[in-house]
């Protein structure tokens, strides 16, 4: 087999339609050769057990999972009993855009909250944390939080503090989505642990697909207390790998390394590149604080379908017309120009 | 990072234990580059789909997933109902070796029955599909078998031809797990399609991993009005990637030249190789028919344990002592040679 | 044994803290001695099967179950497959009130949306009716609206009709949870098809326990096409009584005469009377429109306390000291009279 | 509505074809009237939970619920975590007749167990009872055993002792399914606690339907640190009546004072008297110990099929063409004397 497809070819519709950073390629082929223990007791993952100790602290536990679907939705399960349930923002991916899997699958119920910027607040979280003890009410026992969120905004380590103290305070535990935490660690110029193991997360989705893996994530107990039962979920989920050691060695090649905060740096620099040019463009509104690698705005939707037939994206909401643009570790300054400048043309065409 | 392991270090332990055939890594790298549309709307998972008809004829629809426990839970919850019911052999993986996905995950009961070498047969079968109309009854809808067997065993297409025509006389349809598919086919010395497609099975799990994938498994549909609801329901069981085209690459590369037949013919003959070596030596049973790539042997408990202070491999059977010796892709005739002599030089030692 | 308890004792709390109709007890004492086939191929489960014919049309069918709960969840599980899911209005009683019933033994996805009254709108449902064929949202597939609604507001028949359009338009189907449908029924002064399968909907949830049942429920299958496996379904879901003559028996009873509709009436009217003492009482809000046989009302918190110490009730909401006050057919109108007084008497001491 | 159907005509297909006891149905009138607290805050669950600890220990905790596939699949549910596994005989009711209800309700995996007379034994256990700790296997966790069994046979506490202790030593825990407890009590001339709280039993579940209750079985906590969750797990498992009052004053009814006992001395004495009238019928062979109120036979295929013409009653193997006859607690002596006739006079055309 050879190349199919057109490797110059970039997009704006989302981070996972880049490929695999060269330094995860190489990853997985020095992991390659000889045998390893099936199924998680390879030497690939019991490095990544040491890596996510130094990075998330000594008592931190990792179980790598195929995707982040599976990551949240296993994590989540080994954070409650059965007759538990997860509080979230409405536009959380795991309510939203895992297809019914946390119901269906992990068999728990979401209590949704709706904010304005994808992000939770204490006050918030008292909109649906109550009832406990009520044996009508699906047990409030789980916050999950996204982190950079499905809205491109970011988490302060202080803004998460306090969510985790006011969750801690009523007998919950917290989870957060990193799906994109690269992204935001780079915004905010900090380290992992700054906003989840020092901040009281309990559990972490640690997301390595978007940011240049062929396909890793990881759950990361930040606080083996609050999880049981992991090791079983995992495969009763049917997220275990046999061959282990190829997810374990992607995420050694972009955590072990600066390999996730280079991506992500320059994933956000690239967003915030597009909002520059197209902010200044008159008719289109940025609708959210651009603080990671997605910008979203609002445009003509004649515009919007003219434009989708050169680039792909996504419209985000249907309603209101708002697009989402996102940019990967694998963007260049150049997809930003032509884009910017297609954007301003066909504005221009609209409005002129 | 680098590689960390021994490459040259191989056991009988399991075909999973084996690394990336150098033909998958290419595919793997090919596919590399540029942006894809995730989820499957990609080219490498466009060009599998027209593998799949060359394979298994036109009617035929592939979903890649993750892993073997996926694809079995996801087709065979595609083929039911939701009060329906599995018939499967007491030895199959689905019913022993998945930590009750099928039944926690998949939602779904399985009706087991006892073998002698793990294949079923219409007689057999009827020992549980009954019951039909019965509200108290998990309704039989599927019979699954594994092609090659657990326990090393191959269904001729013949003996699959029964048993689909038994099972669809009930109304019922018929699923095959085919993790050592290749396995299979090389043994038998003929394609895919004569032992499924054109013996009546409906849906398969098109095995990729344990012949030289990184990890990539398929569910082939090869009747599809046996099944609905696929894309959702793989979804909402989280096996579905967002960068598929490098599952798919890996499946093009295994099964679109004669990568798969070549790597089991040879693991097939690394398992004949050992089981010629080691029946002639006094004191040791080979317990099962060598069809494919797996040796199963009862030998002193002593030799075993010495043998596995040296090689890796498992007791099948706690009670009996019977162990298990896979062949891989990768075996090499010195691998086998040092092992039968190895034996050899343990049972001397024991029997002395 | 003996009477444990003060049978003149009544409250506001529920009209389930209400005992069993004197109609309903010698039903159940009629069907009584002998033997009766179980499981429900007995002659009271044929006798209720006619009767729901008589009531809801020919093609109607039945399925008793024990509770609302169960009657809800079955009756949804019927009308969609497994990656679908339920469209309801926030305040919903399947959305709140069953305890994550829908989704960890239903399997489904619940899609919440904000009302006013508690009643949905084609404008309203369009909200959550969207993503059709896309794999990363859990299927719109059934709206379930409540007659009467959890907030004691009632549909109109053509209301109803114009939802059931929609909805059909959409290529979805519509279900009713009845469990105050006599409490509706009186309400509108028309018969239960007129607002059911004369207005398009397809499963009903046929409420007898608040109305006097000692505890019997049923899903009336108003569309046959609409459903699939129901007593499949009902068995797993645990909902099928073994002696289930005395659950029809029950409904007989209730519905075979009027004494739903005069228990519905005097509730209702009870209802009536405590709206009419309190809302001329100074400082007290009526909250809702009482169109059945629930009252809601805003009054100082301080006032609930005192109350509560004399009658039993439920606070609704926490945040706004909201109080729900229910009628049942056994409330009586020196019970309504004695409360007034009191509600009176502790807003006088209240505000004097 | 009155009487239905002929209350003279019984016939010998369950227990459960029978109707509710004189005690049962006057308890159940003088549970009514007035209001009592919905979901078991009444003085009758009260009284309930008083007698329970008389009969079972001080420790025992009693929660009511609808039928017995509810009561043993809560109960399991509530000793077991999500990954964990029930071992049963083959012949268990919870594996063949509930309909799926454990896996697709319940989410767990029964490893069943063949046995000769539906009775466990410790070696027996372990033909199950391995693989702790590995994450392939759905964890066994709990045993449950049926007393008295589905084959009509029953354990003597000291057998029941020896399980138990089996079962505690390797960390799992012990049910008892006794939807005909009484029946085995009787037999066994002993009190419940011999056999349950003395002989080691976590967690039972009590029946009350098939000897004589109109539909009340519980699970009964003998050991509550075997549990958790019970209230969450019934409502969820939309077990939870709001009219408890009534269900708790049947198992009252049935168990405060002797009716269990004298109910099942009669029907015991009732099977015992078919089995003595037929056993000598020559061309009948009875096939199981009548240890309680169960007679198993095998007789002529054409004779069972006259004889099911003119009684009810269930063939229980089609393969073998055994049957099964139950007597009830209103089973009469007229009764089986006329079926025994039957019996004699069929047999002696078929042979004749």
């Amino acid at each position: 087999m050879t190349t199919l497809h057109d490797s110059q070819w970039r997009g704006f519709a989302s981070d996972n339609y880049a490929g695999v950073h060269p330094a995860v390629m190489q990853a997985i082929i020095d992991a390659n050769g000889g045998h390893q223990v099936a199924y998680g007791d390879d030497v690939y993952t019991e490095k990544l057990r040491e890596l996510v100790c130094r990075l998330f602290g000594e008592q931190a536990e990792v179980f790598p999972v195929f995707n982040g679907t599976g990551a949240n939705v296993v994590g989540l399960q080994a954070m409650m009993q059965r007759w538990e349930a997860v509080i979230c923002a409405t536009s959380a991916h795991v309510l939203v855009d895992e297809g019914g899997a946390p119901e269906r699958t992990g068999g728990f119920k979401l209590h949704p909250i709706s904010t304005d910027d994808g992000k939770l607040t204490p006050a918030l979280i008292d909109e649906q944390a109550w009832g406990f003890g009520d044996q009508h009410r699906a047990q409030p026992a789980v916050v999950t939080i996204t982190q950079s969120t499905e809205l491109g905004t970011v988490y302060s380590p202080s803004e998460v503090r306090a969510i985790a103290d006011h969750v801690h305070a009523k007998g919950m535990t917290l989870h957060m989505d990193g799906a994109r935490i690269s992204n935001a660690a780079a915004a905010l110029g900090c380290d992992f642990r700054d906003f989840t193991t020092d901040a009281g997360v309990d559990v972490l989705s640690l997301g390595g697909t978007k940011i240049g893996a062929l396909g890793a994530e990881a759950i990361v107990v930040l606080n083996p207390a609050a999880v049981s039962g992991l090791p079983f979920l995992r495969k009763g989920a049917m997220q275990l790998a046999s061959k282990m050691r190829f997810v374990s060695a992607q995420l050694l090649a972009i955590f072990e390394s600066d390999v996730w905060r280079e991506s992500a740096l320059h994933a956000n620099a690239m967003a915030n590149r597009l909002q520059q040019a197209v902010s200044q463009i008159p008719g289109i509104t940025i609708t959210r604080s651009v603080d990671a690698n997605a910008v979203f705005a609002i445009l003509p939707r004649e515009v919007t379908e003219r434009l989708q037939q050169q680039f792909r994206f996504y419209t985000w909401n249907e309603m209101t017309g708002e697009v989402r643009w996102m940019a990967s570790w694998d963007t260049t300054e150049s997809d930003i120009d032509a884009f910017s400048e297609a954007v301003m043309q066909e504005m221009s065409v609209s409005v002129g």
